[in-house]
């Protein structure tokens, strides 16, 4: 009889939650809950426990995963101490890599926690590796949808309306991940979690569109053979695989009949249609403090967006202005350090903070403009 | 430094061959070729060697590796001996374990042999599985590119000419191969031959049509996800993994640029269309003695196909007949005992040139008739 095994969740309610809830009632035999969290969602009428008690979820000494399910900068405290425990740590929220990346595979590699990459790109590869050499690894090549916008024509991007942009044609999440899907900010933030999870130079990440997000990403390796993995866009899926790791559950879930969805689309991402994923690349290159500045920036940007305060081409042209600033700002002499380097998780989100207000600034600039 | 390993090549001269040494040539300082033979290629002036040589070829105790790619039933007895001296045996001839596969599976099982899957298709899964529990594989897919008359009207099939169906998509391999391509017999025999390598029901091994041969295979898991290889058409891929494994070698080969190709397609295969495929899954499903009856049969028949006398409708018909003929003799008294069970070698050869005597006389009455 397989042990049972004990689980932290971070943020219960939201998609990532859901999907976990519904795996975990597939297999009341192998895990049991041990305490769980919910943040900002009044719909479910959750209580608010707050950052300590966050803290304390994470450290659970009874848990030996924790699914890591909280959407924005929130999931940051938490999501270190889950590591620090030393636990299996299901990575589902994007800030914590993005955000300061190099203090948590620092600190999973001191603890001894596996960080399990959850998000359904990262999960491809974390599957498609299992184990294998990074010496031997060519290229990773993340895929996207690209959004319900890939197909517009550019001249009717001022037209773009909010309830468009939160209509993906693909998956089902939240709305903030909705807009950076629509914008592939999203994608841009995957480039530089997987730079972090995967240990690999920006250089060797590509990002292909996908239409039909069958494809969850691929690996080249140096003999020019690809390992793709494949599935219905279905949370479930990854989630289940970074529950049971190393071992697969058995997934209730319809077979994948390629004969049925017929042709998997390939096409380059065209930058003029997608400026925040050529952002946040520029951002994973640059790296130190630049993609914690680019994240809050777009956090509070998006936050605006889905208040109605702007129009969805502003997204990219505020946030590229922002990048300005951190230009400007980094050649003069009391250029702050956390805008030089993350050294601490205060300092990331000092950086994200600055950024934040960077944007803030720069929104209400545009409304007096 | 790495250890360099002693590769023996039976088959030098075919195009698995030859992909061989291109491989080899890429590596000079990994590979020494300790022993080579090549058969039944005039063009390219060999000596034949003979069954015997081939056998101490492929038994040659300073080769570590034997490369097994001789087309048809002449592979057998030499890559059953290259098994039997327990050495790495990169398998890309079908008829050992077509003809065999109990045999070969056992006695490598017994002398410790790796038996390296070499065929794109096989050694597609080899390089999903990696070590991956079978007990959670949900079933295997192969896919097939439909060879060159995937898109032809059924009725205009009495027209097909022998060049035409010589005339691959997508692969450069020698003309047996290629009509069994054009037939899917081909297939038909690869389902027979991962039931052995992959310890797999024929039930849970599936084809399906994938015209651009970019998906080399699959392997679909208990959660849904599933695990697929890609890669150009090139041989030089499959056969560099089993000559580096348990390493992946270098292989200076264009990239693989999906944006390029565009889409990747997938159909169902029509059984009125190959009707070849459906006699070995048949077959696969009868065990035994059937599949080399029907590879014997095959072989005969595919070789007066070659030679011009038969027509490409012909070749089903004929091969169903044989194993009508063997349904008959089955249930007589003196059913010989290598038509009901393949023991030895000895049976296997028995039984193929059964299905060949079967067919050749199938042949002259239809020339009689």
């Amino acid at each position: 009889m397989t042990r049972q095994k004990n689980i932290s969740i971070l943020g219960a309610t939201g998609s990532i939650g859901d999907s976990t809830l519904s795996v975990i009632r597939q297999h009341p035999d192998r895990f049991r809950i041990v305490s769980l969290t919910c943040h900002r969602s009044v719909e479910k009428l959750c209580e608010l426990v707050g950052k300590e008690g966050l803290i304390n979820i994470a450290e659970d000494p009874d848990a030996q995963i924790v699914v890591a399910g909280i959407v924005g900068s929130a999931g940051l405290f938490p999501t270190f101490s889950a590591v620090s425990s030393g636990k299996n740590v299901a990575l589902a929220n994007k800030e914590p890599l993005v955000m300061a990346g190099r203090l948590f595979i620092e600190e999973a590699s001191k603890s001894g926690a596996t960080i399990l990459p959850t998000d359904s790109e990262h999960n491809a590869i974390f599957q498609v590796l299992n184990g294998r050499p990074q010496d031997k690894i060519r290229k990773l090549v993340l895929t996207a949808s690209g959004g319900p916008f890939r197909d517009l024509p550019l001249e009717q991007f001022p037209h773009i309306r909010l309830e468009d942009a939160l209509s993906h044609p693909n998956w089902e999440m939240g709305n903030k991940i909705t807009i950076d899907s629509a914008t592939m900010m999203n994608k841009g933030l995957e480039v530089i979690e997987a730079r972090w999870l995967f240990d690999m130079p920006v250089e060797k990440i590509e990002v292909v569109i996908h239409r039909e997000s069958i494809i969850h990403s691929m690996v080249e390796f140096c003999d020019g053979s690809t390992l793709a993995q494949l599935g219905f866009p279905d949370m479930r899926i990854p989630i289940s695989y970074c529950l049971g790791w190393p071992e697969r559950l058995e997934l209730e879930l319809p077979n994948l009949d390629l004969t049925k969805i017929g042709s998997l689309n390939f096409s380059s991402v065209e930058p003029t249609r997608y400026p925040c994923l050529e952002l946040a690349i520029d951002a994973a290159r640059m790296d130190r403090s630049v993609p914690a500045v680019l994240n809050g920036a777009n956090e509070a940007v998006v936050e605006s967006y889905l208040k109605g305060h702007l129009h969805f081409v502003e997204i990219a042209k505020l946030l590229q202005d922002v990048m300005s600033g951190y230009q400007s700002i980094s050649q003069k002499p009391d250029f702050p350090s956390y805008l030089r380097d993350i050294q601490t998780l205060e300092d990331a989100v000092k950086a994200d903070q600055w950024g934040r207000e960077e944007a803030q600034q720069r929104m209400q600039e545009r409304v007096a403009a």
